[in-house]
């Protein structure tokens, strides 16, 4: 994207300054979760006008939900993983989840999620709701869906309580594991909730 | 405990005041986080003025270290499981952590540090230690230390992640499994990481 290569209109003015705001919000929200972040505090770190953020998000539930909301980007990822091969599909979740946090659009957007999913039901339903569209991949196996849903859950616990050692409470030495040793540590776990014996 | 049987003293009533005033310290950490914790609003739900809170706890980050301090039955509970025959770790580790988020004790303080743990160096490092703490047992394993440290740590993820999912996040059907169901689908995963090959 060249910069400055042409003035900005209105409409291209306010993706920025919306970009802007939402960049904000998200390192707001993970450094001091959601009772801690204040519309003013994150005008003034987008160097913006309170008024503006009402103006675009309408509230703080209405700027979370922006700031949360997954990009289609990934979403679409996310959509490959449900053709893989039941024998690759633990390696290619884990992967999938590796590279969306290593992400520098998707890992703040991820970042923000699990900070605040605690202690905000939206968030929380959205979480679910990515935690679900993630494993629909599991979704291609033989089962019934009681079975389907308890091994997507069990895969997500794997899979979620990686994420909160590595990038969230950064405990080591999970947090500085590289993406291969991760995956040949865990993905044949992961292909245990897939297919194995799980009774 | 027989109530009331003997009229408290001041050394009693110190003691029932601090521990009214950490329940409520606990419930408002876990509800609304660190930045969204008052000194006030923890005084009022314990029924006290708020000079006592900072008389008893100096301030607010110490109010925290106070209300996410493991009680020292859960500490003995855990050093129980460090003799634990390792063909037997992964179970015991798993209901280790099922009966101290079931225990009407030491569940809220558990609750209070991953409730924190995300926005709070202190609480951060605290939960680090009591991880560390609870996974000794895998140091009778007969390896070198950095093989050690990455079996725990990955043993660790496996456990928080279904801590974050059942406890805090509620996310089903894994928030209304049984314990037996748990154990019979998780525990031999933890076994791999135990004793498995994890390269």
């Amino acid at each position: 994207m060249p910069a400055r290569s042409v003035t900005p209109g209105p409409r291209d003015e306010r993706g920025v300054l919306a970009a802007r705001i939402l960049a904000a919000a998200r390192e707001a929200f993970a450094e001091t979760g959601w009772a801690g972040t204040t519309i003013r505090a994150v005008a003034r770190a987008a160097d913006v006008d309170p008024a503006l953020v009402y103006h675009y998000f309408g509230s703080k539930e209405g700027l979370l939900d922006a700031a949360t909301n997954p990009p289609q980007r990934w979403l679409e990822n996310i959509a490959k993983t449900w053709t893989t091969p039941v024998p690759e599909l633990g390696a290619a979740l884990l992967r999938l989840m590796l590279g969306a946090w290593a992400d520098e659009e998707i890992g703040p957007v991820l970042r923000s999620v699990l900070q605040t999913a605690a202690h905000e039901p939206s968030t929380r339903e959205k979480l679910r709701r990515v935690v679900e569209a993630s494993l629909m991949g599991v979704s291609q196996l033989g089962v019934d869906e009681g079975d389907r849903t308890v091994r997507s859950g069990l895969v997500a616990s794997q899979i979620m309580g990686l994420a909160m050692m590595r990038y969230i409470w950064k405990i080591e030495p999970v947090a500085s594991m590289s993406d291969d040793e991760l995956v040949a540590a865990i993905a044949p776990n992961l292909q245990r909730y897939i297919e194995g014996d799980i009774r």
